[in-house]
């Protein structure tokens, strides 16, 4: 390519550009050119490379020879269509269009029908004997010419002159008596324009050119210098568009589907955005032009029976007005479809029944639409495995798993309410204020939502009958969250200007009552105080989800384990793709009422070894039987097992009436049971007597896990099903404590294996949380078959800051630039990232063997499972629903 | 040497050893060859190495050729001695005893009097003429004997003979009606000597040996076992002895202080080892043996006037009694003392008239004897600096640094409860259990030790009237132990066995009410319910303690700072040698009732920036002052001042009524002051928001407090007083953070600057509490001035440690051998420490002129502060009271 070159041509006889021209051409200019080439009929045009916008923003000018160098070229364009740009008998009018190298919505200038003036006026009167289109067009053209080339620059963004000329147009309109542009007759559009040109001339000291070719530069100079208008560069920051970019310039010859019946205009995506569909769908206008498909002004036609709903139903489709036409368009379709190998959002225009295609796209569409696609094409060998991973985010995945509001219904509403997306998807429900309640209204049969100030373990049973729920504090991995994303339903934290008042909240000036529908956003933290209806998810709607899946998984450069606690949630997992269970947590196994009572009494009287250990005794059964069934479910995939980690105090009641009732459970009185809790308070729990501790000062605790464990790993293996338990250490910050509590394990290990004269396949490792167990990662591997990161912990240490106290602060320190991302979603790779990399590095060392995996929340987080995967990590652990999102990931990965 | 040698001699003609040979002959036998070779009067003797043990406990026999070899040297004994052992009319007695390379008090075997037998007794009672003193040392023979080598090894260390041979000791005095074994007549000895012999015979079922020799080659062997005692052992193990040391035995000729009034014995030291005295300081007893002065049967003598107490007052001296003799045993002290260049601790026996030495040993001493005992001998020139310092240990300084209980009388209470020392002192005061009550009583003229389950700093006024605190809950850096430490304070923490219940506790079964007298050891964690007389501290008694601190900074090699926050410790820490203030904490300063009311109302408007600020600047010329006093005080050394730290709960009232009178004070309702204290409710209030959290989300705090730092800075500065103010940042965790806090200051300096038109020299650093800023520290340190790691804060958050939830825990970790330390008293290397290492060099490689220290506790702490050393740290900072341990540690370093 001449690199100096800055004019291209693109029509039926000579392109000069292609689709590989993007960076010079812009998207829309360098698609143009490929259709040229493919032989599809387009408007002839030009296009002034971007390149020319850095040297006008510098100068303020366009390149010597430019001007020039257009003039031949646009001779061209007349010698192909055989009118003439300014000719008094055959003119020849321009559309000029931006067009950078990435689609920019909103910011993009067009002017459409430059050339009019009093001079060719009358020649395209004669031309298409139709005066009313003509004088219509000209009103079109001084309104968007006045707006985007002879507003003052400091009005550029607030439309000064369009709301004065907008004005003009209602008064007449209500002069005339007339409803509808279109009803304006061609004497009151020729007064409007004689209005609109006074009133530029009064408000703005200029006058709209009459030459053709002054109307030209100024809309080139325009399109140009709207590259670094405000809305421009906000964009471009947001989208971190570099400024050096520029954009295209596009002129191309006009042609108008608001010729007569015999013509037409029409949009249409190559197949169905929504659900991937493989027909054409699109709409269309018979003698219209395109923004009139676009204003709503119309309701527009369905292109064909696949594009009909119901309001569209009786409607005239394209197929049966222009069948020889739309034949035509679907084998643009198919050469559009096999030379991009993806949908495309196209424009067409239909004049004198000729069509001309006036734009293709990459188009944008839905999480199933995307999935269908891809793997349609797979399937059609337009496209392989490696491009179908590319196609699919995790966006369309998310999607796909969870109900979502109908995005058009969603953005007219004002939430009421903002608070952390902690559990994507969304959900309805009437509000309540206490498990309880939710307990109750859910066997009533209403859909609740739970609104707390946090939660806790104890609320472990109305938070699962809910839909959703809200937290007032809390931060993206605080228990609600941790646990609301585990089951997959939709979770706001955090959410700050909801006051709870008790059983009633305060936003503001307005009340949530019991009962209200409230609706949450779980992927956007907004909460609405109305019902908004669900689209259900599309995951049980069809197999292509599988079908991605199975390319997925064939992919899948590193493992992928779930986050799950019982059976079902193991199930779920598996059938999601998880090779495993990375993190099998087993306190909340403690809370039904049965076993709430054993785990009360063992703290209460956690001094008295005898009663201690008859407590534990009595969960034993209860424990195995957990384990059994979870180990069962995951066969034959390990399954890894954290022991008891959560301070002992969060068994405990905290409400004075289950106090009352746990006091004669446990034949004490009030106050003993009252000083037994006070005396598990804690100023910092999370920094207190929980995880390994625990095991160390009640050995018991850990000498009945791990043979609830080994027992039920043993049951099954002589049921021959292979199981691979892995018992797991929590928040071990030295060698001495892992030694401590594995001589336990392996005790038991030898007395299970002794019992039934059998040697079980089992693994210990230690749960690295904290930044001392990172340090010392050498130590505790020599002793380790496997490390298991918890990252949320290990980021509330190393930063210093408790999930559950400082979500407030990292929204200020995200609003302030302080941070750039919550810490607590995408891993810290400056800070804790290092901590991670030091204890790998450390543990691989002395254990080359030593299998090292990620079970905190980062592990469902694609950028920092990337980042895992280059450290050398094994594997990372998820909630179940994010398992699909990281062997996603994991697919990416060259 | 020849290494095979094992068999030495000392006596006045021929000494094979010296005190360099102590690995082979012990301390003992070293040096009483040392003193032989010096022509000091040494009863002469034998030495068996120390190589030997090891071979006798190897293979249960002595060397081939050993007892032929010593019969030679005894040979040699006999030539000088003039008698022969073994021989029936001139016998030679002799003592064996025990001595290994370093003093091991409690487990020496001593056997006195060998050689006396049914053969040799009639010779030696002919040489003597006093047949009772024969047969009294037959009887005390027989006694060690039994005891030591005819036990059975399994009773070795229950003494079991030991008590049958006393109990016929005791019944035989009953029967003869007599009270002392001195009473006793030879008649009656020779009975108890049977009876001795007849109960060895029946009990051990072995015979008491009548043969000299087979009792010297007993005696020999039971010492070598000895060394395996139960006993030995375990103080082997409790002072890292290594085992493969072994002990070396002593035989020496026995000389007799007891053979009438010509002869006396006696113990002394050769400077007073109570207050380091120069003369010679010791007890005595004419006609008695070495045992008599130490077993308290009889009061010993004072050896001269300066050895004189209340009850000795008129008892007759060693130098009125024996002038000559006493006039020898001064010429043998300063003999001793140049030739050891230490004060001794000596024994010696006058046998009619002639005296001779027993033993010479570097004396024990206190704290105030040994710093005087070193000046005095650098002042001789007997000894260099050096040797100072290293004469001089941190206990020695502690123990002149605060009030002690005489030991001879605490160590014969039992403690009601024990803690950890958190603050080193004793003191003593009646029981209060609130602030209030403390303020109240002190007000009225009673010492008090508050008694609370943790403290916050609400109590601080409370607290600092009172004598000593107790705290039932916390560990080494709880608030108490933090305040304790600082004012020099004795505190006791996380004492659990002590429960509060409102006005009184419970110490089990046992109450403490208020009023009660309660004596606090906060050296060692004791407690007891009863007054104990202190021992003032000596610090302010003589000039030694500054003489040695010269001596000490001399020799400096690291910097010392101290923590304080107020203007008298500013000074006191000055005088103690302190090159600056480390760390000045702010949020003390507001809790003075005029200022307290202005934090409250920022706190609680906190959201309304206008009065938020205006309280801010009510506190501005406080803060002004607070500053102005304590640069000027610490003038010309640098002061660096940490912004507010804790969060800002701890400023509110929890009491009821506090926060009644603070809804007053603010015009607002009770319920509204709850909820505004509610609101600030942390789970964590550790990883919360606080440090430069606090500044971030309220710049005016920032603000104001750099401020009032550089505008007193600025006065001092235009008075003429050089100040170098060092403004910290707390809890720095990104670069950002510094960065924001960072550009508040610099444009606070800017403003002081260009008012006053002058250019102040200040810093900006950051303080490093967090493991995320250890690994980022070379972010920080691109823009920081000085950097200050809070080795507290980055302890908890390391190991993932709440200092207030789990001191319990540490202790039960350090039974355990989980941990071998607190990790909160001395650093931990393998982990914070490899932090704060990988912070310093990724720092010092970005900024080479940045300065960093330590301002936590374990700046006071001797280990530690070497580890930072050897880091390249280049100052630490402690309380004032640990500013001479930390100058005497860094002055230990080579």
């Amino acid at each position: 390519m001449n690199n100096k070159k800055n004019i291209f041509i693109f029509s039926k006889n000579l392109t000069e550009g292609d689709a590989s021209y993007i960076n010079k051409l812009g998207g829309k200019g360098a698609n143009l050119a490929e259709m040229c080439n493919l032989g599809i009929p387009v408007p002839p045009g030009i296009t002034i490379s971007s390149d020319v916008c850095g040297h006008f923003l510098k100068h303020n000018s366009l390149p010597k020879n430019l001007e020039s160098t257009l003039i031949e070229y646009i001779k061209k364009l007349e010698t192909e269509i055989g009118s003439i740009f300014g000719d008094a008998n055959n003119p020849l009018l321009f559309s000029v269009r931006s067009g950078a190298r990435q689609s920019m919505p909103g910011m993009m200038e067009t002017i459409l029908n430059i050339g009019l003036s009093l001079k060719t006026i009358p020649g395209l009167i004669n031309k298409t004997g139709n005066s009313r289109f003509v004088y219509d067009s000209y009103r079109r053209l001084i309104m968007m010419y006045a707006d985007v080339v002879l507003e003052k620059p400091e009005n550029l963004d607030n439309n000064g002159i369009r709301l004065k000329l907008d004005s003009i147009l209602s008064e007449q309109k209500k002069r005339y008596g007339k409803f509808k542009d279109s009803d304006l007759s061609t004497a009151e559009l020729i007064e409007i324009c004689n209005l609109y040109k006074e009133e530029i001339d009064s408000s703005l000291d200029k006058k709209f050119p009459d030459d053709p070719f002054e109307q030209l530069w100024g809309a080139i100079r325009a399109v140009f210098l709207s590259w670094n208008g405000e809305r421009a560069k906000k964009y471009r920051e947001i989208e971190s568009i570099p400024d050096y970019w520029g954009t295209a310039v596009n002129i191309q010859c006009m042609v108008f589907g608001n010729m007569g019946e015999s013509s037409a205009t029409g949009v249409a995506f190559t197949r169905n955005p929504a659900n991937g569909d493989i027909n054409l769908y699109g709409e269309w206008l018979p003698n219209a032009q395109g923004e009139d498909v676009v204003s709503g002004i119309r309701t527009p036609f369905p292109i064909n029976n696949f594009s009909k709903n119901n309001l569209t139903i009786n409607s005239p489709t394209l197929e049966e007005s222009f069948p020889k036409t739309y034949k035509n368009l679907v084998k643009i379709k198919n050469l559009l479809e096999v030379h991009y190998k993806d949908m495309q959002d196209i424009e067409f225009t239909i004049q004198n029944k000729e069509l001309w295609m006036l734009q293709t796209r990459k188009a944008k569409r839905t999480g199933a639409a995307s999935i269908k696609i891809a793997i349609d094409m797979l399937n059609q060998n337009l496209i392989t495995q490696k491009d179908v991973i590319c196609r699919v985010s995790t966006a369309h995945l998310e999607e796909i798993m969870h109900p979502y509001f109908d995005p058009s219904v969603e953005n007219l509403l004002s939430p009421i309410a903002l608070g952390l997306p902690a559990g994507p998807g969304c959900s309805i429900g009437k509000a309540v204020f206490t498990p309880e309640d939710a307990e109750i209204w859910h066997k009533n049969g209403e859909d609740v939502i739970l609104i707390r100030e946090e939660t806790s373990p104890e609320d472990i049973h109305g938070m699962h009958v809910s839909r959703g729920i809200i937290t007032t504090r809390g931060g993206m991995t605080s228990h609600a969250a941790l646990v609301a994303r585990g089951w997959g339903k939709s979770c706001v934290v955090g959410c700050n200007k909801v006051e709870i008042k008790g059983n009633f909240a305060m936003v503001g000036e307005k009340p949530i009552n019991k009962g209200d529908w409230i609706s949450i956003n779980g992927s956007t933290g907004k909460i609405y105080n109305q019902k908004i209806d669900l689209i259900e998810s599309s995951l049980n709607e069809n197999d292509y989800f599988l079908k991605l899946l199975r390319v997925l998984k064939k992919n899948q450069l590193m493992e992928v384990r779930a986050n799950a606690d019982n059976k079902n949630d193991a199930i779920l997992a598996k059938d999601l793709g998880a090779k495993g269970i990375g993190l099998c947590r087993t306190e909340h196994m403690f809370f039904s009422p049965e076993r709430i009572t054993e785990i009360r009494k063992m703290i209460i009287f956690r001094n008295n070894t005898e009663i201690r250990t008859g407590a534990l005794m009595n969960l034993l059964p209860y424990q195995k039987n957990d384990f059994y069934s979870i180990l069962k479910s995951m066969s034959p995939y390990p399954v890894t097992i954290r022991l008891l980690d959560p301070p002992l105090h969060e068994f405990l009641p905290r409400e004075e009436k289950h106090v009352k009732s746990l006091s004669v459970q446990m034949g004490l009185s009030i106050e003993d049971v009252e000083s037994a809790v006070l005396s598990l308070h804690e100023n910092n729990p999370m920094l207190g007597h929980r995880g390994c501790r625990l095991g160390i000062s009640y050995p018991e605790i850990t000498e009945m896990q791990a043979t609830a464990i080994l027992e039920a790993s043993a049951n099954l293996m002589l049921e021959n099903v292979p199981v691979f338990p892995e018992i797991m250490i929590p928040l071990v910050g030295s060698a001495q404590e892992f030694e401590n509590q594995n001589k336990i394990i392996q005790k038991c290990a030898k007395a299970v294996n002794n019992k039934h004269k059998i040697k079980l396949k089992y693994k210990v490792g230690a749960m690295i949380e904290l930044p001392r167990a990172c340090i010392i990662a050498d130590q505790i591997a020599k002793q380790a078959d496997f490390l298991s990161f918890g990252t949320n912990d290990l980021t509330q240490t190393t930063y210093g800051f408790s999930r559950d106290d400082v979500s407030g602060l990292l929204n200020d320190y995200m609003k302030k630039s302080i941070l750039d991302k919550d810490p607590f979603i995408s891993i810290d790779m400056e800070g804790v990232g290092q901590l991670i990399k030091i204890a790998v590095k450390k543990a691989k060392t002395v254990n080359s063997d030593i299998k090292i995996g990620i079970c905190g929340e980062h592990g469902g987080d694609p950028k920092s499972i990337e980042y895992f995967y280059k450290l050398g990590i094994d594997y990372v652990s998820c909630s179940p629903y994010r398992v699909p999102i990281s062997i996603l990931t994991t697919s990416k990965f060259t």
